[in-house]
């Protein structure tokens, strides 16, 4: 299950079209925005969905049934847009407790929402059980090496982008997108995982050198508390010496409010934990390091906003 | 009271590692938005400002007065701003109506927020006695050669930026950033200024081949209700032969909502005009037409968005 740099490249090819190609604000010479919150459905995760499609689709395994996947959240909301979009049928399983507006928002995508059990767990079991019994296409949230390519063109991007960086920082949930990107990157620049302390999913499974269950709670759990890191990502991380970094809450609300009053950026809790980094010094760069802050997610309440 | 591509030019050196160069979003061959969005204190406005003031500098009549201005939207804010980072005192004036959020945010960039008069035009009067009383340096919100050649820079980095353009969409005002940016661009492209139909100022100015008052109103005269053209923008908008489109309110909010829904980008209504003429026909380009949407500002309250 290992990804590959050229796995990355054929994702880019073949979702081409398909994402946008998100702009890189440049702040100064040692920091910079890549401002992949304004992707399709307000995250990165059409990049993953659209690779897993299209290269199932090649293989004749995309077929009427459509796809399903297990997720109340930006993962959801990017399997119903890729499903949407490829014209196949979308069944998103999520918990009986998802909100009302998620689920709305997911059926506005016409997908066909299904809640399942009282937990996660139980949707996702839900979903790989449909999946087996109706052919339909399972979509993993990030740990299918397809899904974390498609993310890696993200990095793909930023290489194209930059005025060449040293470091970029990446919000860190199930592993997906830091996967991709460090695949992508590899030796050009050091790849830099941030998460929440109350969700520390990788920084316990790189402690463990196991993939265990971790718990995760706070503020940004809607998009980084997948309590499995995922096996692909713990393998990259590994390879690639990616570490993971960790912020409180009060940073990340911090950093969220900063995005909004100083660049008018309306961005999800989870997204912010990267600039909270910077700010709390829980990264701290060197005087000349150039910086790349991915700021990957932006599916919030706009009211909760200072 | 003509500017020129040179004042343009030596504007954009003078201004430059002061504002921010904001990235551009290419949607498709023929959509691009120019993020303008995240420019220092959410709109466009610091352009112009910091050319006026470092020009002033040059000259040396920026002393220890400091500046003055007359507004209480995004003009204000941006003097406020620029003033700051320039370290001398900056005096706005503002109608006693003024919302008392617009003077606590003019009060956070540490500002002499002075409230004189029942309406803009007094307040207006207030600034320019207390300029020609201290000496401090009179910042006009659109109407001086060195505001126009600054917001014209905005022209300028769109045409290395872009991948070639025939249009540009520009949301008009009291025209500073369209005669700014028509400058700029001269024959290299089509400028079309787009303006609410209740806030029609540059439209009634075109038809009545002069500068007359006009009636303003609507959900976006926050930031285009100026009721009077500016001299300097009514020369250049028929020396490039520049035309205003109208779009109605609901087109208005419907592209503001569509800027929320389907990009993430929380954009002020007077930002939205430029989509809303896209969408609501008011500007119908060629099926090949490649067209770049200045989004201009977002100052607004996040609350409102759906």
């Amino acid at each position: 299950m290992t990804v590959t740099r050229d796995d990355v490249q054929a994702a880019a090819r073949r979702i081409e079209g398909r994402v946008r190609r998100t702009p890189v604000l440049q702040l100064s010479p040692t920091l910079a925005f890549k401002l992949e919150l304004v992707q399709h459905v307000g995250s990165f995760k059409p990049r993953g969905m659209f690779n897993r499609m299209l290269s199932a689709k090649e293989r004749g395994t995309l077929t009427g049934q459509g796809v399903v996947t297990a997720s109340g959240g930006n993962a959801g909301l990017a399997v119903a847009y890729a499903a949407r979009e490829l014209g196949v049928p979308g069944r998103i399983f999520v918990p009986e407790s998802a909100p009302p507006a998620k689920i709305a928002r997911l059926r506005t995508l016409d997908a066909d929402v299904v809640q399942v059990g009282s937990e996660y767990a139980e949707a996702y079991a839900a979903a790989v059980t449909a999946s087996d019994e109706s052919g339909a296409l399972f979509v993993h949230a990030y740990d299918q090496p397809e899904v974390v390519a498609g993310q890696g063109t993200l990095g793909l991007e930023l290489l194209e982008q930059a005025d060449g960086f040293d470091t970029v920082l990446v919000a860190v949930g199930g592993g997906g997108l830091i996967a991709g990107i460090a695949t992508a990157i590899g030796d050009r620049a050091r790849v830099v995982g941030v998460e929440p302390e109350l969700a520390p999913t990788m920084a316990r499974t790189l402690e463990a050198d196991d993939l265990i269950d971790v718990q995760v709670g706070g503020i940004a759990a809607d998009s980084l508390g997948a309590r499995r890191f995922g096996a692909i990502a713990f393998e990259a991380v590994k390879t690639y010496g990616v570490p993971s970094v960790l912020v409180g809450e009060d940073a990340i609300v911090a950093a969220r409010n900063e995005f909004w009053r100083e660049y008018r950026l309306a961005v999800e809790h989870g997204a912010a934990v990267t600039l909270a980094a910077l700010r709390s010094g829980a990264y701290q760069p060197a005087s000349d390091e150039r910086v790349v802050v991915v700021v990957c997610g932006a599916n919030t309440d706009p009211s909760t906003l200072a």
